[in-house]
């Protein structure tokens, strides 16, 4: 099993940090405009990334402020059943997220190419809690010419 | 044993890539400008980035056009020993670069921390190939707010 690691300090509150992570809304603006679905605990939240596809996520953990985790219910087959989390911890005017895309049975090229991917997605929610600008798909950051 | 893995795709030749990844001049283009050393096969580089401290890493492998592989000889306790390699590969117009930062002991809170700056370093990387222009220490992208 291999696992997604990040982490990025935002200058904004754990709550409104948790807002961008945990309402249809949020989500839509730093991962994907095309998000739909139920982002209430047991829900299930519907990523679309036009062409390229996308993920349903099922929302197994919501702790307001703190945690987010959810996990792959349907999208690539090397995604289902891994499991994306979210930790906030506040630090003095920041909040750090520490970020897990854990379960991946093997580190094939396509996990490298996400761990990159999740890096710029967050950075797109950090500039979005810090700027009100994020950078979602469409207009998310093309890191490897090839398709996205 | 825990791997930090990314991949990103630029358009330039392999050898123009390999050249950013194997000189001193390349790599200060990139990552840090306090580059210095050996870059050459059995030799060790010294990164620093001012305050925050740096690694000497050892060249283990060159093979122009293809792979770059150091082993961490000095810097933070949870890099040394690690091992730092990049695979190239042509695709098109593009080169595709895989990254890992293998054999981290632990998924400690510094990993992810590291994770998220090897995808700005590697984005930084692409732009300076693509543009000239890469975004190397002290000119790096903060992704915390806590120090870098």
């Amino acid at each position: 099993m291999s696992d997604i690691l990040h982490r990025v300090g935002i200058k904004a509150s754990p709550s409104d940090t948790y807002a961008a992570l945990s309402t249809i809304s949020g989500l839509a603006g730093w991962w994907t405009t095309e998000t739909r679905g139920d982002s209430q605990r047991g829900g299930v939240i519907q990523f679309r990334f036009g062409a390229r596809g996308g993920f349903d996520m099922k929302v197994l953990e919501l702790e307001p402020g703190k945690r987010v985790l959810w996990q792959v219910v349907a999208g690539p087959e090397e995604w289902i059943g891994t499991k994306v989390s979210f930790d906030l911890r506040q630090e003095g005017p920041y909040t750090l997220v520490l970020f897990k895309h854990q379960g991946w049975k093997e580190p094939i090229e396509f996990m490298h190419h996400c761990s990159t991917k999740w890096a710029m997605f967050l950075m797109s929610l950090k500039s979005l809690l810090e700027t009100k600008q994020g950078a979602p798909f469409p207009d998310d950051v093309n890191i490897s010419g090839i398709g996205d």
